[in-house]
């Protein structure tokens, strides 16, 4: 695109938009939503990276870190105290919970906007955080000026937003499918049980025993059963946008692949309301929503349709008995669920539009 | 061990044994639940293997249809109208529904036993049968008589059993955590959400664009949505068993493994009943079972640790809420989901420990 | 970056780019090599899809052939026989060798330039194509006009080419490293042997016992041993472009990973060449290559690094004697392996930057 | 079998059975070659487990380490220091080299036999040891009386063995289909390049950013290229079987699958011999092996159908040119690459059939 803009000899306009490209800092470049979001800005024709930090491989080039970027002139690795912040419209952080905090609070006075990926700005309440991430939240006056941003439902509340608290990748594939269902007072809040699957990808980049291949490939398993850290964060959206009180129960399995997410609820409608009203709500409230596609009738979502891609896939169907119906949604759980959604978060406090740089498909095979 | 014997020169005892050696004759030995039988009855005691039948193969050697066999001096395969029935104490039959039946119903006569590992006698109603297969029971009487192997719930109804019906793979996995809890007034038969994943052999051996590699590795999948064929065997044997209807919800998901099977269920406690009652439940239950773990509190089944083996190792988790629990199994759905169990039951039919042959540990890495 | 250009109300220039953008049909859309290029034209500033076709599944949605592209609003999939020609500007044919002839010989005449990703018209000689493939050559003539497009080495006789031959994946990845090496004369002819490796992808989609998932996963085999149809192609291009005949002896592995491939060659050193002139050789021959990087030394190259790009990787090593050194390269067997360079070639046709459209990084994790 | 006997009531032939058999220690039985003797000896008539010993994970249950083995009852793990030397009579030592031969210097004087899975005694010359594993060796005497175990090759020499070194798995499966071609003198020992292709098992279990799945799946990668450890040790052995002096040629790839090894040599005839010559001389050295098989004229050997099995699949082929040929084995790596083969190897030591307690088929699908 840029070289037909150049054989047109368009300078002007050229200069034109080269001047409002915004520059972006990435944290935590050496992880896996990292690199996802460089990934990502490869096409993003508003957006250049600027900046990269990552603690632990300051120094070192970013091809050393992930050998697929080597070629494309990225800056260095450096720690975020050496970013010339003044330089820089957006940090992206994709730092462990924890970390961001502190870091995020450093920065923010000097970044016109972070874009958060991690765990720290996404419960509004601090105590509440603190009882579930296990360590107190240091910067709860930070934390009222953060917004969610379960895009779809966000976009008003995003516009020109300095803080911006991304999703986990379990709300956002569950929160998706089930809002307009709540929202719209179809579906019992009584029971809520939400069987999740999940990539190995959602576990980061880390030496860990328990992410070899050899304990993966080849096997499956629960984890973080009964206790899963999304479960508030989906429970206090539910009452956000809908009032509703909910006790959701989420259980995430970890299967041998890359990327890719499902959730499969199992809901009770409320009379009389039937299956046709559960598709009719998700087909209204996601018609325009260049990212969501609920499949036609029948059609089961898989996660391979959306790997790479900002996608989520939903549909809904007849279960044996009358009352209820299950809801199933895929996204990928790195880019919807995560860095995908950052940068779509961003083009939204913009004011640009929501798939600015996004609009790739996914990728198979 | 057959060469320790025969070292210590007891030939009188060797001789004793090798006449009580059963004749096994495998139906459908081209297919994954085939060449299982023949994988675990390697180290069977009892039972050695005469006859292999395969309609689409039959001449080929066993070698050319799974070459890990080739060295083990099987006999060729062949169609099964050419076996020497008279000579056959037990037929493994691994054949497609429909086919299965047609086939069992002309070797009946003929011999002593018949394992049928096919969906075609697990349904004890005729029709209920036709609605869920689309195709007539043709053999209602045959029907009658066939005993459910669902091995743990049914030692003493498999004794001196003539045909037997093994179980679905994932009726298995769910009835097998399930049962105690219902059995013992437990948990509420109203709401059971089943969310299950399995890997792909279950699906069978067979050309299809669906099955390949491309198509399936690096993704996940829901299928049968709403209407999978087991959920119906599910609610029949729950009510044989505890005498409660059910309607359970069945959503089963395909993941890149070969074998390997959740079930993740969310089950509602009846009060006053908690967590640990349901733990005891499962105690007590399998305390003396062979091949039933219930795992130390808090760990969590991995398919994994039970792939290859007859075994399924399951546990009850506090949810969220008081008032659930989480109840997860794992089995390997081409042993104790299938082939292992159908040796389990022969086993128990013929008065023998339900464990020979098949006291293998899980296959890991 | 159309919305931007909307925005900045450079109507008459936008009108201008649109006016040259160049309609593409794709023959044979419902393969993997099909979808591949439809996936990498999403990002083709100058080449717009127009028409799909797919004899077997002729009059189905593009979405439910690849349920990725869904949403794209792609045209539905046709027979050729019912394109509008006229309209096209080029096509890539995506079909079956033997299908490939019969159908390009029709479309040639009406079409400005046709790019073949098919074996048809790869080796010149007509009586060798009879040997290899099994089948004669129907099109001679049209065979001798065909350019064979290994981009790198080909970028002057691809400009204007009417009919394109995309080399396969096989001589793709061993002629890139190989080639300098013979040209510069610094390797002997006598002893090339190529040991490789390849994703599943390779062998195309189809229904098929052997392509399952459950036949491949957690393992690994050679094929076509001696007798590959892609060694007799290499030999050709070396004697093409260097004069030198060679006999290469090239074995593939297929092992369980869609994408992918890795050439492995030792390489006996023309005296008294040395290990580094081997590197620089390599350096110097794609120091202006946009898509091929030569690792820094010590580097080994992986395929997951280029995986989904259209980028080469390769390196030199020292073996563990003097005479010898160890040339590996990868591509995606998909992209620079196939589809990727197809368009590569295309652009280079049109006299276009030659990674116009392609400057995708590789999908990693 | 054991069932069988006691309901015989032959307790006196059963008392003697059991007073024969051989108590065994395993050394850094938390690794994976460790839990694979576990698994084989499940199943061997004359070997039991009476010791299992893990430095970093002393005292935890064998079930906490392998979830698989919990049902098992086997001894916990402790520090080998503390094992009642005196009672055990053979050792499988499964730990990294270097510990390897300290430990076995301490112990070695108080069993009867050490099985040495590692490097440690592989090498005879211990400077060429120090020179390829980067560390001195401490125990040149007792490298002297080391016997080297390839088990096809080694019968006599293993016969009352006191310390045995297992061979690597690269030349096991290089050394099996070599060595007799090399000893009839029907290939040139000038050029041997072997290209090899392992599962990540081989790695070992360790927590490794570089072994985990994420950064595993969907790619391929060659590693210790021109310098990998087993080559030297390759030489060696071909020298001392047949008295040719080699310098091998070896790049082993690793491939996203657990277990199974491919080595692929392209050989040169010597004049007169053709391919025929070849595969006579594999079919008449192996003819009475119990784990090698020379595959029917064209089968090509698949890692897959020899997983988890002793067994050794080879084949040769005609290559394009009259005076080269390729040849081709597989192994599972842990199995006949090391655990296996260190099985086989004590079964020797003692006199016994070579394949008590091995006859396992290939663990398929």
């Amino acid at each position: 695109m840029f070289q037909a803009l150049r054989e047109t000899g368009a300078l002007f306009l050229w200069n034109e938009i080269m001047s409002n490209i915004k520059k972006a800092a990435i944290l935590g470049a050496s992880g896996y939503t990292g690199v996802e979001v460089i990934r990502l800005l490869q096409h993003h024709p508003k957006l250049e990276i600027s900046a990269l930090t990552g603690h632990s491989r300051a120094g070192e080039r970013a091809g050393d870190v992930f050998a697929n970027t080597a070629h494309l002139g990225l800056p260095d690795l450096q720690d975020w105290q050496e970013v010339n912040w003044p330089d820089i419209d957006v940090a992206f952080a994709c730092l462990p919970h924890g970390a961001s905090q502190e870091t995020i609070a450093e920065i923010l006075p000097h970044v016109p906007t972070v874009v958060d990926l991690s765990a720290d700005f996404r419960l509004r309440d601090p105590e509440l955080y603190s009882k579930v991430y296990g360590r107190p939240h240091n910067f709860p006056d930070i934390l009222e000026e953060a917004v969610y941003g379960l895009s779809e439902w966000a976009r008003e509340s995003l516009r020109e937003a300095k803080l911006i608290a991304c999703p986990g990748c379990f709300p956002t594939c569950t929160l998706l499918p089930l809002l307009p269902l709540l929202k719209d007072e179809l579906i019992e809040t009584s029971s809520l049980p939400i069987s999740a699957i999940t990539g190995v990808t959602g576990a980061g980049r880390k030496a860990s025993l328990g992410l070899t291949y050899t304990e993966l490939a080849e096997g499956a398993h629960a984890y973080g059963v009964g206790s899963h850290r999304h479960a508030p964060e989906i429970d206090q959206i539910i009452e956000r946008v809908t009032g509703q009180k909910t006790n959701v129960s989420l259980t995430p399995h970890l299967v041998p692949m890359n990327r890719g997410m499902i959730t499969t609820t199992v809901v009770k409608l409320k009379e009389p309301n039937t299956y046709n009203e559960l598709r009719e709500s998700l087909k209204a409230t996601y018609q325009d929503s260049k990212f969501i596609t609920v499949l036609p009738e029948g059609d089961i979502p898989q996660t391979r349709h959306v790997r790479g891609s900002n996608r989520c896939h939903m549909n809904v169907f007849r279960d044996r008995t009358a009352g209820t119906a299950i809801v199933i949604a895929v996204i990928d759980n790195l880019t919807k669920g995560s860095s995908g959604q950052a940068i779509q978060n961003y083009n939204l406090s913009q004011g640009w539009e929501e798939n600015l740089g996004l609009d790739i498909i996914g990728f198979f095979p």
